[in-house]
């Protein structure tokens, strides 16, 4: 360590204690024990740095204390909900602070307003156990709705497997307060429906991935809970068949949920847990329709004709809600499944859904080229795809062909006009794709609307922007 | 005129001329009966000011000449839908160029992708006819719906009646052209649902009033045409005993239209075409309901269970659309009714729903205490209120106290935690009141965001930022 380095450690230590002491007892965590936990998120990125120190934020106040102290130090600032992302959004960087939402958990419910006013740790599952207890349902369900944030959820504009037809996290934010990189706390929008006074700030801070500023509080829009759903599961000899069945229910079916799972994916599911899946089809589509009464088995009918059209190996139609949730789980654990096998590289491409055939065929080939497994699941109905490509930890050769895979993946995507990312994030797994997708002119604009929001650029660095 | 002033306008007429010869003839009308027209918007506010020109562009590159030009020179641009702006958005500024995009009405729409590929200057009803050809639905429906252009639509991110099920112009755009200040054009988003890939700069743009750039191309989504609806008609003693029914079915029920009309409301558009409407109601409920098959008949005994119970005079249900219709076409009158009785101050504040019979009574004692008339229609659902401002033209006093009133409204709307524009925009009109709602800090960043996308403030000025 040279006199400079040696000063600049010596300054982050004053300033960690400086932090320290202006917190309550608790709030701050600097024992290397205690930060691993926060170097990492769902893409175990070995590259993840190691953090001055993690302050679990309690009140907003304690947010806007943290980015005062940070701006005045010109220390980093890695925002982090659960933890669950799985683009590397909220990975550590060295000499950074990772602050914490975990502990901010409050979810009311205003059921005049059909409301949630939701604290950014509060977990997805627990904003819609609380909306249930009135009738009422929070729509957004990634995946992992039972461990991730409202905060992580926002900051990516998460989706999940119902925005085929009920749309993502943006379209349920109504109200955001969120503290900027100086501290200072502004509330953008309410407990109101239509706004629109001034430039879509609320908008603009949604799927900002930690980069603008840090939510302290969301105001989140409930919906009367919908009927529960009729459930069709069809088997399809390929991919291709499969995505055929897709489009063509999309031309005039709005179906709650029409997911994807390939052979790979399906045999990964019942390697892990088994469910009776059926092992030797080349593609598995999942669709629910939730219509309310008998035009509920009119929509099944459509899906049923849609698949049998699109030359469907077998088609099984149930009414009982929780037969359809046990297949429903099986598509949920996809990614769990796959992870008890080895180490993954998630991706989330999407493309318009009349090009999904062809983005398959991509991924297919992309496999084969550099002999890596890709099992994928979809939630095909938006084109938005999850190949998952599997390597080994530690085997140096695996990760640099899973790596180049996932970068032709991307690149695949982008050439069929799609996005790199369709609900994970950027972060910084994908950071160095996005301006192949949005060109130099699109990637200045986030530049200069990164700089006039964080002009000392102190919140999430080497992420996207 | 003194020797500054000259050698400026020589200058100007130097520019103008530059532009003249840069494109094709007729598109740059300079004399002043032809400019007249581009003047004004629905405001007809005589503080409207004289552009230089009005520039009728006829594709993307045209827009960009004019940006490119407008920037080398330092001349502002006005950017212009269809003129039925209802904020004074679009008014011309002395000086300045309008650049109206009513030459680029291509509308193309695609249907395995499930998207209408449209130029700006295509009137709303243009895609939505376009879109049912295919059996496809553009819900977004501002009551102007026949004459508004979709480059207003979305520079106002506008709403209308079916938003309260079907959301606004926003959550409809999928991908924008946009001309920036400088003449480049980018490309945000495409054809694909779920995108995540950098700041949600799409957004941005939409609800930016003309402020950020010029919308050159908008890719729009599209849904499978909703069944005919049910709609209830339901008379009320009083405004306040029609919110609270408003309240009421908000609980459970997902209406596809919950319009209120007071009782000036009614009897306007009983003057301007005698349809038969209950004169002496103190409000009239307009609700429909479109769930499919049976379940239809079930949404409509929620909503007249909560008229009744709310205290109606007369409820009324019919299923036959063209029945149904009519009624609707009576609330879309409102507007032209009062037009013909005098000059409107156009109001578009919102509350959250539980605060509307609040937000009723204040109007109502703003009317009272000014001794001005307010009819009032409101998409109730969403807590969006229209008051509508009536004074006599030319009359300053009249005048003077209608301003009153329209500034009043909008701090009411305020203090109830709401907004001065839910819908229409801020505009000129409303620019002096959006800082009372958003608070300096939203403000800074509003104008921070103005500041690093268009640098020298060429776009919209004397707009809200």
């Amino acid at each position: 360590m040279d006199a400079v380095d040696a000063a600049a450690a010596a300054a982050a230590v004053d300033a960690v204690a400086e932090l320290v002491d202006a917190l309550p007892d608790g709030v701050v965590a600097t024992a290397p024990d205690a930060l691993e936990k926060y170097r990492f998120d769902w893409t175990h990125d070995a590259r993840a740095g190691t953090p001055l120190a993690a302050v679990r934020a309690e009140t907003a106040g304690h947010v806007q204390e943290v980015l005062r102290w940070a701006s005045r130090h010109g220390i980093p600032v890695v925002p982090r909900g659960a933890g669950s992302g799985l683009s590397g959004g909220a990975l550590a960087v060295d000499g950074a602070i990772v602050l914490s939402t975990e502990r901010m958990r409050a979810v009311e419910i205003d059921t005049a307003a059909r409301v949630a006013v939701v604290e950014p740790g509060a977990l997805n599952v627990d904003v819609k156990r609380a909306a249930s207890e009135y009738g009422l349902w929070y729509p957004p369900d990634p995946s992992s709705y039972e461990i991730c944030s409202i905060g992580g959820n926002i900051a990516t504009n998460a989706g999940g497997l119902c925005c085929v037809k009920y749309g993502v996290t943006t379209d349920y934010v109504l109200g955001l307060d969120v503290v900027l990189a100086d501290g200072t706390l502004v509330t953008l929008g309410g407990s109101y429906v239509k706004d629109v006074a001034g430039l879509s700030l609320l908008k603009l801070f949604v799927g900002s991935e930690g980069t603008l500023g840090v939510v302290t509080r969301a105001t989140l829009r409930l919906v009367p809970a919908p009927p529960p759903p009729a459930t069709v599961v069809a088997t399809f000899p390929s991919v291709a068949a499969a995505a055929a069945a897709v489009i063509e229910l999309g031309r005039t079916l709005r179906a709650s949920m029409v997911e994807l799972m390939d052979q790979a994916s399906v045999n990964s599911v019942e390697d892990f847990r088994p469910m009776g899946l059926d092992r030797d089809a080349g593609a598995l589509l999942l669709i629910q329709c939730d219509a309310p009464g008998a035009a509920r088995a009119e929509e099944v009918a459509v899906a049923v004709a849609a698949c049998e059209v699109s030359g469907a190996k077998e088609v099984f139609a149930t009414e009982d809600p929780e037969e359809g949730e046990m297949f429903v789980q099986a598509r949920r654990l996809h990614f769990t499944a796959l992870e008890a096998r080895g180490a993954v590289l998630p991706e989330d491409v999407g493309v318009p859904v009349p090009r999904l055939p062809e983005l398959l065929a991509a991924v297919e080939g992309i496999a084969q080229r550099h002999g890596v497994q890709i099992p994928m699941v979809a939630h095909a109905g938006d084109g938005n795809t999850h190949p998952a490509i599997i390597y080994t930890p530690g085997d140096d050769e695996s990760e640099r062909r899973a790596r180049l895979a996932f970068d032709e993946v991307m690149a695949a995507a982008i050439a069929l006009g799609g996005t790199i990312t369709g609900e994970h994030g950027v972060g910084r797994l994908k950071a160095g794709s996005l301006e192949a997708q949005l060109g130099p002119d699109v990637m200045e604009l986030n530049r200069r609307v990164k700089a006039a929001l964080d002009p000392h650029g102190i919140l999430n660095p080497g992420s996207f922007v």
